[in-house]
């Protein structure tokens, strides 16, 4: 009895085990984060009327459906990429999961989108373009470029050793999917956070404006947000989700 | 003679017949309740107007078009996916599909759409954002669920065996629609039912506003509508549409 | 010299070239119809205003997305899928094909566009929603259904051979590609033809109403046309486009 | 200690090398040129008020997912299809590339995204619908055109084989993922060029209304500028970006 317990909790609290509640605390938080901000952003953006129009309904629902779309692409292989309570309770009631897992997985998901609502709500608090301070709009530039390069690291890994011309015909599907998922992050976080910060996630994007009008102002934000957005993906999904020995297929083998 | 009807009659009426006509009645109840709920929802957003604006008519063919995609996916292996009485005429006529196949195939759809209509008009009668009653909003909820865990079930069966941390690159591409698909029913439920209920479809999505804001009092409806949605999708999906043992490739044998 | 003459134009008139026209026209058909047909759209429901605004701009460009992308779908294993004198010229250009294919193609392109515009422009002129006559309607809708069945052919002919629960893993991309060109052509229907005859396209869709409603008027339009349209794409794509003996791995052969 | 650095510089502005680094410059050109030209036309067709609403909001994200995904997509087996600094900061934190490929790969990302908002600048400046000039209209229509085109390079040389009715079944995903490519490019192009040339890029689509209009006044825009570009997006992409002999599997060796 006791060591059934143990061994349960072994299972539960496994290294792949952890990974997979954190990869579903990362795409619940992604699709919270696009769902909750894109409401706000909307709002923001009808600012005398008390209920949303018929566009805001388009890019709350546009944002829903690109981010969960990314959310379930992330996650598919770490934890099968639910990002939703009611698809873990049916994966439990299927047999599919075991309880003690769905639990967690549940935990992590609540946990996951708390913080997503804490990040938009703080960040977004008596804020508005152009209105906003450097440091809340960097942090706001550092999530969104997370959640885009996260996605760069979840669908482009095969496609490091293409590089350089070389062409890998078996892995152009793959290549295509990744390529959709990755626009579809960018644009979900576009309409999450546009009116914040003008959603940029892409230093050049900021550079090329700002060379043809001369104004260099807000550059900083939009270097060091996504700069430090950019080390903490790779830092998550290289060294906390993947570390590279347990990895079939990486990069190291593979290019050597 | 007699025996030819008798025959006739039991390949129309056989347990995998049924099944399409099932999977017919499923996915055209899916498109026309997005159909449906966004013209009403993008109607109830230009209150004061008497015709639609141009961002109504991108809600509604946004809806329709994400719909349809997964209305066709769900179905594809099932019934073909027609959703459509003029598809399936266009089938008889191509002598793809049996006559007596095409009138049963076109009842399902039929009674999959003014099912789909009743549920929306009876449910979006007489209320608007915040004005909705707990009850018929839970339905709703438990609607909109239930369209995205069928949807879940259909696109990533395939997907359990990787849970944990293994990869399947095979399974990749199929994985990447299955996420594409899912993202899109979100989204046409969202354009559905956003204005009549929030169109939430997920616990985590409503409790992370909860504990932000403290407000809990809806928190009811966003955990049993989609729990009830969730589990009558397993339900329908793993013992009606696909019941274990006549299923190829099945979860339990290959995980085995 | 004469006999090369000869067998240019026994080349240049050869029932794959033929094919290949007409996949170029219905295929610029579909694209014209879409785009002049959702701006004609857009600028029907901003009456007051002379200029778009950013909602027509998103109605117009999603439209041609959706379209494009159908456009170059159908025809991609006929005729490569151009459906642009520019994209003609630029294969001619890098020598991929022949000049004098180069210049058919873009004849049928120039009729394609110029017929679809005729077909817009004829059946909205002086129509508003719910002002059409009924005979227009249904051509409209007659048009719009052969577009999305013509679709469905070339979608998803390897389907025909899964329907009754049978799954065939291989062709599960290729399924789920279909089903999103089927939801694009679709959207992009809707967008063209919404504010003029409702965008049905499928009986279904519009019986369900009818019978919530319990108005039945117009019912006639939406069997009628789409019943026409579906038969008409059966004609042309199964007995123009693709004669059954010349296609390998056609149904009749895969099913025996 | 020379020769380690000679070798570094060979490596680093080799023909495969220098491909890559004109593959980011593209990518980074297309993105920047569909984001900051759809903010500029979002802002045009919302003349007298200050603040973008949310059908701009929609319009700009969904410029940028789909660009996005173009970008990534045409770049992906030369340069791996980063188009954003960050991105690469974090592939070169990860040590996927070298450092000085990193700098290189960045140089090329600011100079596209500088020459992008140049060009957008440049042609909408003082520019309205209707009332731009032709030769400011032909070049916008020409840098969009010429994206288009790229993209069908990039996405369907495979398909070139199969003209003329042959079926190549192992290539139908990647035929599905082409057609979507392009679609996307259009819808991208069109949500940035729509409200300062019309957004045709293509001579059908122009000479359909004209037709249907008598009004042939514009039509040398709307075929110089696309026939230009279509030329121009050969010549990069078939000789600079891939010359004949170096790429295995091409038509040539194909065909015969």
């Amino acid at each position: 009895m006791a060591s059934c317990v143990v061994a349960c909790l072994q299972q539960c609290f496994s290294p792949s085990s952890l990974r997979s509640y954190l990869a579903e605390f990362i795409s619940t938080f992604l699709f919270v984060f696009a769902t909750a901000g894109s409401a706000i952003s909307a709002r923001m953006l009808t600012p005398g009327s008390t209920t949303p129009d018929a566009s805001s309904l388009v890019a709350t629902a546009v944002a829903q459906a690109f981010a969960l779309s990314v959310a379930v692409f992330v996650a598919a292989d770490a934890s099968g990429g639910h990002a939703n309570p009611a698809v873990t309770f049916d994966f439990a009631v299927c047999g599919h999961i075991a309880v003690q897992t769905a639990v967690l997985y549940c935990a992590a998901q609540l946990l996951g989108a708390t913080f997503a609502c804490l990040v938009v709500h703080t960040l977004s608090a008596g804020q508005g373009r152009r209105g906003h301070d450097g440091f809340g709009a960097s942090i706001m530039e550092a999530v969104a470029t997370f959640m885009v390069v996260y996605t760069v690291h979840a669908a482009c890994d095969p496609r490091f050793v293409r590089a350089g011309g070389r062409r890998c015909a078996a892995a152009a599907a793959e290549t295509a999917a990744g390529s959709v998922a990755i626009g579809l992050v960018t644009g979900a976080c576009a309409l999450a956070t546009g009116p914040l910060t003008g959603a940029s996630m892409n230093p050049a994007r900021s550079f090329g404006p700002a060379v043809v009008s001369g104004d260099f102002r807000n550059q900083a934000v939009y270097w060091a947000g996504p700069m430090v957005g950019a080390a903490l993906a790779a830092l998550v999904h290289q060294h906390v989700m993947y570390p590279a020995p347990a990895r079939p297929g990486s990069v190291e083998t593979v290019v050597v």
